[in-house]
């Protein structure tokens, strides 16, 4: 029970069912002092929507972010930042009639199950990617915090259908509705996202996420490892299957003279360990990559069975994305904002009781 | 700060030093009226000794493991269960002179950072693999909870030194000292380790665990999600670099149609999801892979620095293991193991409710 | 940082200034199959509106409810459930003027240090009454887990102004404005309000919490102790300076054979441990008194300073209420209801694996 | 389920039964750098041993306290650090005839009903107040913490079996073996204790903790408030039946002109709210007191049953204290310095960012 809450000191919740009346997060230990607007989180949830281009679906998501608390004038001011994005325009009819079946893939069996056979079947209800939409709002919050420290976080698609890229080349990245850093990848993405389209089928892929600026000495021995932190927070995205840091799972095939980064003077000489030694972030570059599954919503006819145990075939309709990719790109980016801030703030604490920061003390000051 | 603690209703703290005066686990949250005693517990700790075979250190680590409080007259009473192995026989002679030096691929430099300069650098301290013995003595309490629901985890050795198995036969595996369910690639993986040893490097190798018997139901929305969960406690320990669940990073290379695990009247077709659907597990066996990265502690001369950024070259001596592998795989199951008798005692007070189970009433009964 | 959320399996989020945009609640782990209604809430919410009688300001809140997430066709279905409440008709100009002002007995003068000088002054911002309306709505959903096991919370008014309740008929106490269970105490109450109002003063009081059917069995060595949570969440609403169990500071007077409470085979002959016994529900009936400060609020002249250390005077108008009885009457309800609704599911995990409870299997059932 | 953890960013964990092989507490958050020694843990312990004047039970209670982790050549290295104390000498003879039985007033009957009759019943087990000894243990490693920013908490008796202190000369607290501020009460209070124990009865008191230099800014809204925190860990000691702050019960007999404590440029004129506004520490003095009820072990002849439902008479014998002042004066001083600790943390994590205190840089700087 209750687990829709994530962090220690920068702590999210959020709340919302795909077609239920609205989607939101709370954002709670969020520093007093910082600048933001629904505009700048609205900025983030924009990386989110449907592109022009093929693979996604038509769907008009007008996803408004509003701050309903938390900030005063501009600002906030400490107290808990309530972030919420109403529900408008849903069409639910499309479900009706497959209310009672679970889709392969998807999450209707085990919620089914779990709850007891109390669930909002419309369009995968808290289960849904759609669910989301929230720690995006949220991870803007915790954008803003890494601002501050100059801590910038960017994912990006690596590999879709089949297609790797061959060159990142992150200036590329938002000229594209794939996130692509290899425009010629790119192009090859969008031909097989056309030719899967057409059979009716959906795609898998690879994100890449970068965390630069971090400094070193964040994350917590042992449980609590920066690592552990972000793999809790990345796989508790719906769509993602695996995840793997720095030379990742490459390092089963390396000897401890390859794998180990040498250290110099002037830093360390590569990064097999993505950022982070013993659990700790190094300083340097962290860097995960994502397995992210094909959506599970195909027009493909599959077999099923419903909550009878009857046995059916279904086709899931037309206005569901190829691939997950490019929707969770921001949302992996999202969630390695906010532990990169709860951990941000664990270890301030930490370094200003080194440091024995002082009190203000207003009546002698 | 403080992040020795994991779970929520079954939970489980560690501390201790590689070569301070004890280690140990408090867990709190095990149900009353299981039969436990020091010899349980111990044989799970048995598991992670040197075995007499290549590859492992000849050191001989006298854990055993004492039962301080929880239990009264061979059964848990509900209150905490806490467990403690003193160190014994410990030799520090051989870190004396490499206490100012940054190890490469160790935790040395990242625990210099964070707290400061004060570090106990004796055998790493706590971030030595060492402190996973806490972890297994806590997870064969984990596993007496999980015994009454007929849960059983295994984990084995997929991949060692670039040799991978070509059948998964469980039954051989506690028959070799790798855990590894097939006694021909057994063979090559002992040479390799050989090999390996005369070089003074070290290999990094593929883990693979299976929960079964895992009821539907377990998994908390959205961040709680089993898999998150799971990720997160498996991330948590020292050598891992990447994980990755039923199909894992392949699914980046399906189409949903290929992906989607079909569902009968009789159960699933297959299992590509690893027995977890939507974060919450679907009653299908639990499978997830471990990339262990290679043992930093090589003989190898290596290029580093010390704490005045002086540049110094170091070996690091013999009585260190080849790969954290078979080390590791008691780790990986007791890491397991934890997060399922946390999520099954969640997911007990949901079903609990559900079925409005009756209080006892002493004086009406 | 972060502290807007309580409760471990039952969990309340709560956000919302006072003169802000909205306030609501996230209420994560509440079982599913639950019937929950607008409606119900709102009922709760009338509660703390205030009435026609002397004491109360005439403010006219508008506090309509509205269930964002968490209720499919009726009925909670395990997800959370965020609740509401949007600020209509806020006039904050009389704010403007002592904007830069620390209110007496208000906690301007705390926020104002603690976040650096960030903080909504209108209405007190966070720390005003008004954010408990939040927690009343959160108490609704806990009155809903409770009412499915016969367990009822009832609080009233026993001393307001220094005239105390000579008798506790609680069939009254809804009859009358102030929660008070004695009629004739209340007309001397409401003369003694009438009489404070026009010295411009406000008055304290001390409210009785009841809480009946609750099982024996509620409540966590050593620290979650069902006591130490009902004290933590009573004296987390902040007019409260004091409260007592039981016998309560009566028991600093009375010697052990006194206090003590006889045990027979029919239940005990006395309740002065107030149902709680080494932290955990006995069966009997819970009572907890609470001490309510005056409201600080108030239009008598009083010695203050500024921001920038300028004494000044400040005369604070009349829209205020005389007490924060009776408003603070069902905040204490739905804050003892969080908490043992709480208690309730952590003791059902412990319960229902006593028992063994076993877990639907779809495909075998 | 698991209740044995306290606090967020300074957490505490106790584990031991009464009369079980050993007590102890893991201190997971302590900063790095201080000096810790176990002789300054003992001091703190030897408080609560049993004096040579009467009213205390003769037992000796070789309290010796072992560091077992977390410290490093005489300072604390931000790892947890693990406390034990071994109960020696046990006699656990005179339970034996009882161990069926319920004593009234103790936790007897609701640990047999929490624990499906899974309970160490010598020496109460877990609810015995020799529980407070890994409190009182942990309490010492939180005065380090505090020392560093001059942060002072004591704790004294100011009422015994009815007698009420005159004066409260601090002074002389260490002195007398009651932690008595006043030499005259405290004689009266021994000659009270003696002709109680000639009654083979016990006696209740009230025992007041101040906390000196605690700066402005320590507690978070609303549910963390500093108050609430405190209230939940004093409330958590298994004797204490309420707590007031401040002026507190007498609050409800005040006015809001009475009540509110004005504010000049060089501070508050009184301190009638304790030390805290609005949940937020104002850098006053923080003043509290706690009811401490009769220690409910008499020797006097009492009604009770056993676990099959029959009535018993029991007297318990003579070893048992007469009060449970003084022993408790440490545990209320060890909570509260636990609760500053924690609060001190997060209130550095928030002042810290505030001034975008800077992380090392290690090859740069």
């Amino acid at each position: 029970m209750s687990g829709n809450t994530i962090g220690k000191l920068f702590r999210v919740t959020t709340f919302g069912e795909s077609h239920g009346k609205a989607l939101g997060a709370v954002i709670d230990g969020c520093p007093p002092g910082l600048s933001l607007t629904e505009e700048y989180i609205q900025k983030e949830l924009e990386k989110r929507r449907p592109g022009k281009v093929s693979g996604q679906s038509p769907r008009k998501e007008k996803d408004k972010v509003e701050i309903l608390s938390g900030v005063f004038e501009g600002y906030t001011i400490g107290t808990p930042i309530a972030l919420l994005i109403y529900n408008v325009d849903v069409d639910s009819s499309a479900y009706e009639k497959i209310k009672n079946v679970f889709r392969p893939g998807h999450a209707d069996f085990t919620y089914f199950i779990k709850y007891g056979g109390y669930r909002d079947y419309r369009g995968g209800g808290r289960s849904s990617g759609r669910e989301t939409v929230a720690r995006v709002a949220a991870g803007a919050v915790a954008k803003r915090v890494l601002e501050e420290y100059g801590i910038e976080v960017i994912a990006y698609t690596i590999s879709l259908g089949g297609i790797e890229v061959k060159e990142k080349n992150l200036e590329v990245i938002y000229k594209n509705h794939l996130f692509c850093p290899d425009m010629s990848a790119y192009e090859k993405m969008c031909e097989k996202i056309e030719e899967t389209k057409k059979e009716g089928d959906s795609l898998g892929g690879v994100v890449e996420v970068l965390a630069k600026g971090v400094p070193a000495g964040l994350g917590e021995p042992v449980f609590d490892k920066l690592s552990a932190d972000l793999a809790k927070a990345i796989c508790s995205i719906g769509a993602v299957k695996g995840i793997e840091m720095g030379a990742g799972f490459k390092v089963a095939y390396m000897k401890g003279s390859e794998n180990n980064d040498p250290i110099t003077p002037y830093g360390f000489l590569k990064n097999d360990a993505g950022g982070i030694l013993g659990g700790i972030s190094s300083g340097q570059d962290i860097i995960i990559r994502v397995a992210v599954k094909p959506i599970p919503s195909i027009k493909k006819i599959q077999k099923t069975i419903n909550e009878k145990k009857e046995e059916v075939e279904i086709s899931i309709g037309g206005r569901h994305d190829i691939s997950a990719i490019p929707r969770i790109v921001p949302v992996i980016e999202a969630m390695v904002r906010i532990v990169l801030a709860d951990h941000l703030l664990r270890q301030l604490a930490n370094l200003a009781f080194q440091k024995r920061l002082k009190f203000p003390d207003f009546f002698k000051d």
